[in-house]
């Protein structure tokens, strides 16, 4: 088992509004359903010593992702989640061969639970984005695109902790340097926008988006890549976002959660950059409930 | 603007279990979000004489498809719906660009009302799949399938009225003659399967099955087809039915309507026919309301 060479669809409907094809990378059908079974895969491939299994804290998709990789290497993974997670998101951990260790909520307590575990297995953690491996792992999207279509002008890519998007513009530079790689941000939680813009690493704050996979803030090694190899950052509200998470399911009929809707926000809001050239937007996950999902009716507004 | 050339994906999941490739054909994806578009398109591009538009009788799938391809074709479609008919689908007609006329409820007011408005008009009817040009328009959805993937030896396929079964039993006549075409069909609306095995055409009776599409009852001239063309028929239960429903939504992460989840449910229960051997599944169409959606926890007894 490693991740799926997942599928690249052409959307008729959004290639006519672009006036050029635009491409969408299905990580929603990826292994786990999200890209980050990519970066836990390689993560844990490229550890040298691995017999101890490996940690980290993530109730969400990367906590899924690390215990497909584990499972699918044969050794152990380690999630501390916090007792108020969502009891959904720690059965998802569990179905995929995760071991839960809860802790109190806060930063504090989840970093001391990792330090005793530690203690005693000697895991290696491995974080969610801020990692040479991870973000080598997150590449392998962005390469399967440029190996399937040559002439992509600008790649979108949602921006959380900036794992993918840093992957991402390293396979540009490596395979298709013509194309923009482009990052898309909440404005409810634009560290990464703001970051780009100043040359500094700033902090996220308290971010309240919908695109709950966005929140994080970057990271130093991320935001290096970001700095030197992305074409630029835009930002799109959360009624943007609504609006194009409601379109994809309804009308795409792709099982999309709310932080993939944003580069769809962003192509649409910045049409006039692209409008005519080839575009790709990457699908990042489909693990969302479907019971937040907005009325069909709503849908409309998006194009 | 024609019928989309609809993508074919292969479901590494389904595959496994299958011990062979499994592709999903994604008519979910069509124009209008149903095959019914590659019907109704064909029945009009076959009229001699269209310019006094057509008319049919379908709050459904094929209303919309018929409002869709008259307006490609810069014609005119009327649409009789019963006056109880859902609002969300009498919006989906006007917004293809159908006109839509109501009646009372019931056969006798609907065709009734049809025939007041050929009177004055004398638009084309064109049925919703007992007719030879729409079977033909149905027919191309497996010819694509066959001109990607060369070695299927099960296409399942389900059955309602019996055009898109009828049209892909014809393309794997004439395309892919080693196929076994398969029908796929409630228990709760088995005259299919019931007119299959008696030889002659069995009334439907009054079906109650979640999966709507497949309520109505074969033609004459379907059912010729699917007697001389078609290899076998198999039913599946509510329950069958409803769990392939939510797997298809949570896990494969397609939108697809509960008469999709058909096919899948033959799939798996008749597994031994076809396992090590390659499979293709028609997903019909999207057009669903996700507010019935089974919660993604009883989606796990599907496989």
């Amino acid at each position: 088992m490693s991740p799926h060479h997942t599928p690249l669809l052409k959307s008729p409907l959004l290639s006519k509004l672009n006036k050029a094809p635009v491409y969408l990378k299905c990580e929603n059908m990826q292994q786990t359903n999200s890209f980050k079974a990519r970066g836990a895969w390689q993560a844990i491939h490229a550890l040298k010593n691995r017999s101890n299994g490996v940690i980290t804290h993530s109730s969400g998709n990367h906590g899924a992702a690390l215990s497909w990789a584990a499972k699918a290497k044969g050794i152990d993974a380690h999630i501390v989640v916090p007792e108020n997670a969502p009891p959904s998101k720690i059965d998802n951990i569990k179905r995929y061969g995760g071991i839960v260790h809860f802790c109190a909520a806060g930063l504090d307590a989840r970093e001391e639970k990792m330090k005793d575990i530690q203690a005693q297995g000697n895991q290696v953690f491995i974080p969610p984005y801020n990692h040479e491996d991870v973000i080598a792992g997150q590449s392998t999207c962005a390469r399967e695109i440029f190996s399937e279509v040559k002439d992509i002008q600008a790649l979108l890519v949602p921006v959380g902790g900036g794992g993918l998007l840093s992957g991402s513009a390293i396979a540009a530079r490596d395979d298709s340097p013509k194309t923009n790689v482009i990052g898309c941000e909440p404005t409810e939680a634009d560290d990464a926008y703001r970051s780009f813009h100043s040359g500094n690493l700033e902090h996220p704050g308290n971010p309240n988006t919908m695109a709950d996979g966005l929140r994080t803030g970057l990271g130093d090694i991320t935001f290096g890549y970001i700095k030197s190899l992305v074409h630029d950052i835009y930002t799109v509200s959360e009624e943007e976002i609504y609006q194009a998470w409601a379109f994809v399911i309804h009308h795409l009929k792709l099982v999309i959660e709310p932080s993939c809707a944003v580069p769809f926000a962003v192509w649409k809001s910045q049409l006039h950059r692209w409008q005519g050239q080839p575009v790709a937007i990457i699908i990042t996950g489909g693990n969302v409930n479907l019971s937040n999902l907005p009325p069909h009716q709503d849908s409309f507004n998006f194009i």
